[in-house]
């Protein structure tokens, strides 16, 4: 019982082989530079544990890539598994499934078009994900696709949370609403968060935060709303995304500085955010640095980007009338124990009461940081977006 | 002691006549279409209770329409003052302060010239507020003017609250930040509201909703965050204005509507919010009717508009952690009892114990219509911006 989980994006290609009789990765690894000079292999026996990084033979398209891959995945010294036929089925992530998928699916010619369409609002990842699942059937052909979305798990929304209040019209005709995304990982992490809390209906805000950053609220296991939006931009401040500004500021720039749509759309993707505010890097770590060392613009990076998760708790324990638990998760909701303990800090009013110790170091595992009286919870989980595709492979596989 | 307030537009003129001895109006009127074919004036003696509406001669500019009002206002059998001697002070309304103005200021020549550089960043309101002024003081050169900004309220908040996540230089070389508006409201109705709770030092959330709406959390007599941003776009649903979305959706529709950052901002402003989505007016008591009769898309924009509310009150609650009392003020929040209630409901985390009684009712006055032991109070409070314009001019005034 093993599962391939794929993550194809437009030149690289993320793998990790699953073994499902124990839910644990048994090799893993990312393609690089696919299509351009100088492409790049590195890869993971986690058995053996031993890893390489190789320049491989030409890697011109995702074909020669996955190609590649399941050759070191059955390698005599490097590989884990003797045959294909170890490989029960593929598992994909795709970023975009718009209104269509409220669940993964299991891939037919309809959905390959469907994920294909849905390149509309996803022009970087779609496709991309297409062309992997498209690669897959030919290069093994007898077994079965899943794609996994990450919009599927904000599918329970409600109209009054995921619409925006543009002319009609841009709902109908381009589609524009709220989507989500890192529904994986909100599903797989609010699902942890209610077993540590000891009850399935629950009320848990999930705090995703990576480079991209989103807040989910879950109530009995449905999103009730989530941060993100049309596209990954919205809602909190992130590594170099602005996440919600005044929609107004957005064309008082362009006019200003005279930029297209085109650019406008980089300027807030790739130089706003932490990168934006404090200068230097994007990059969480660095802007601990700065702000240990005084840096005044750091300093008031690290405020805003606190801040304006706190906002968003407060918004969703509103949305859900009363909140059970926190959980946060993602790079930086794992590591950078000082965000998590200075956006639950002054909460009270939640009934948050952190405990001093837990909440000021970095723990191991999936830990609860608060004091064991405390009315909310708040927990540290390690996401496992791999394990979750995975799973929902396994399930619609089995299924069919 | 009496005071005149001016609302100067750029084609429109507000006044009101202001007895400070007990802050009771005794006249107030409009001039509309100045510098337009067809103006009008309406007047009403508030002393006698009568109201006259009439096409005047000529009203070429804002001299020749002010000129009118004063003689409207000496008139022997409309107006109310023998003199213009009766007159102590001017107060102006001016939407925008910028960074510079943290409370209203008397007028000289370097304030009027600020109020003008920061027509950048208002240009429909701040050169026709600056020419009201320089009218004024033709007129009346004895009397002083001060000006009092929709802004200044607003200026307490820390950067975290007001500084967006685009490029530092957005910041400092086009002033892109949030100033908020409706503060000299949000200062009235928060006083009044902390008396009522009986507490100066106290959280409170006011919601000015009217055709526009915003929200601001007000901790111990200072503005911790306020929901309009750069401009009046952010923030809540308004009658035709979108509030907060996906800052890439703006780019997006821009792109595939093919429009200009100037048609895009017309769009969000004018054809948007419950305009938008409901479609036949943007006038809540139309919307209202509408959800009465069933029209699916008047109930979506009312739980829209509901929704984005009370996440605002969640959010607000989370930056004062804690909340002694919500006000509603301005046309819908004074009048529309329904959405105090539906925005109210399902607030019980935080100690909101609704009256159904006093919620599910019009009511006069300024009221409370949480039960006693509420341990979060909701009042209903009507607003008077004029007041407070008079009220900071007459200090002003006697101050210098």
């Amino acid at each position: 019982m093993k599962i391939l989980v794929i993550n194809s994006g437009s030149s690289s290609l993320k793998f990790e082989l699953i073994d499902m009789t124990n839910e644990k990765s048994i090799a893993k690894g990312l393609c690089e530079r696919i299509g351009i000079a100088n492409p790049m292999i590195s890869y993971k026996n986690l058995i053996k544990d031993i890893k390489i990084t190789e320049q491989p033979e030409p890697m011109d398209d995702h074909k020669m890539a996955i190609d590649a891959v399941l050759k070191l995945l059955q390698d005599d010294s490097m590989g884990v598994i003797k045959s294909v036929d170890e490989i029960d089925a593929i598992g994909h992530r795709v970023v975009q499934g718009g209104a269509y998928f409220k669940d993964s699916a299991l891939v037919d010619e309809k959905v390959i078009s469907l994920v294909e369409e849905l390149g509309e609002l996803a022009p970087l990842h779609n496709p991309a994900a297409a062309m992997g699942v498209r690669v897959m059937m030919e290069l093994l052909p007898d077994k079965k696709n899943v794609v996994v979305f990450d919009t599927s798990f904000h599918q329970t929304m409600e109209p009054k949370a995921y619409m925006y209040a543009f002319p009609y019209e841009d709902y109908e005709e381009l589609k524009v609403r709220k989507y989500g995304a890192h529904g994986t990982s909100h599903r797989y992490v609010s699902e942890i968060a209610a077993q540590m809390f000891g009850k399935k209906d629950s009320k848990i805000i999930v705090c995703h935060l990576g480079n991209g950053a989103s807040i989910t609220a879950v109530k009995n296991g449905k999103v009730v709303d989530t941060s993100m939006g049309l596209t990954p931009l919205a809602g909190v401040m992130m590594g170099t995304r602005t996440g919600d500004v005044d929609p107004s500021a957005v064309v008082y720039i362009m006019e200003k500085r005279g930029l297209t749509p085109k650019e406008m759309n980089t300027r807030m993707n790739k130089q706003s955010g932490i990168k934006g505010i404090f200068g230097p890097s994007s990059d969480f770590r660095d802007l601990a640095a700065g702000v240990e060392e005084g840096n005044e613009k750091a300093k008031l990076a690290y405020e805003m980007f606190c801040y304006k998760i706190k906002s968003y708790i407060g918004a969703y324990a509103a949305a859900m009338n009363g909140l059970d638990a926190i959980a946060f998760t993602g790079g930086i909701g794992e590591n950078a124990f000082y965000a998590r303990r200075d956006i639950c800090r002054d909460l009270t009013y939640l009934g948050i009461d952190l405990d001093e110790e837990k909440s000021s170091k970095w723990l191991p595992g999936n830990v609860e940081i608060t004091k064991e009286n405390s009315k909310v919870k708040v927990y540290k989980i390690e996401t496992a977006e791999e394990i979750m595709i995975a799973r929902d492979t396994y399930r619609l596989t089995r299924e069919s």
